[in-house]
């Protein structure tokens, strides 16, 4: 336990780089037949000759895959005791298959709890394509507060 | 599309029953090796004996599950155009391997778009455990609000 991180190693400000991934069109269809079986998730030809012009990842597997980011990056290195939630998901633009994504999350506030092992850090995670022609450009973005647990005898 | 359900059909107040569903631990265990890896989720042996007492559903994998519900229930049979976001979302309680799983869905309120052919429903979606002893405990909410075609010409 000693070199996880704990709620006091959290502040305000700090900045996670989360790592990168492309979905391929066998994720992409694979999760949205079981998840999303909307035409625009699972039928390549379809999606060719609709308005986006290729085939879109669900949301949910946009917000799962992040989650399998956060995982890898950041919680299996923590005291992480889960979420209760989140306060804001926005998916502000449709990610096509073969889109570079990079995750990152940044460390809004953070709170002790009632409860006196645990405490609050609220992150906003940001998923953005990786694209020279639309730098930057944030696809997904959400707000969630995690719990942690306190060192031992609190701070 | 004359029959499928345009804004116009919606309406605050509606209720839309959306099915159940009972969780294995396989469909766990596999949604939780590739989206979130954690032992809360992977690993049966260790979770019986933490807190929980069992397997745990992870709440990304109960979004995707209530999505899956949606379009079944609901979307499959509307102009439903997809989803600028969500709100807000609650894990309220942690759901285990066997847990009788119900959704529901209630219209808040119905916008229109700044864009002539579409409107906004907002819903609040909640999964309830069907359970004797927790009668109609909720398990997870989200508020959502997605985007449908209005009827050709408008109202």
């Amino acid at each position: 336990m000693a070199d996880l991180m704990h709620f006091e190693d959290f502040h305000a400000g700090q900045i996670f780089p989360l790592g990168s991934h492309t979905l391929t069109a066998d994720e992409v269809i694979e999760f949205a037949k079981e998840f999303d079986p909307q035409p625009q998730h699972t039928d390549a030809e379809a999606a060719k000759r609709s308005m986006l012009g290729g085939l879109a990842a669900s949301g949910w597997h946009l917000a799962a895959l992040a989650m399998r980011m956060l995982v890898d990056g950041l919680f299996n290195k923590t005291t992480c005791m889960g979420s209760p939630g989140i306060d804001e998901m926005q998916w502000r633009r449709p990610v096509l298959v073969g889109d570079a994504l990079r995750l990152q999350g940044e460390v809004l506030d953070t709170r002790l709890s009632s409860r006196p092992d645990r405490g609050f850090v609220r992150f906003r995670f940001s998923m953005a394509r990786d694209e020279v022609a639309r730098k930057d450009e944030i696809v997904m973005q959400f707000v969630c507060s995690v719990m942690f647990k306190r060192r031992a005898g609190g701070v």
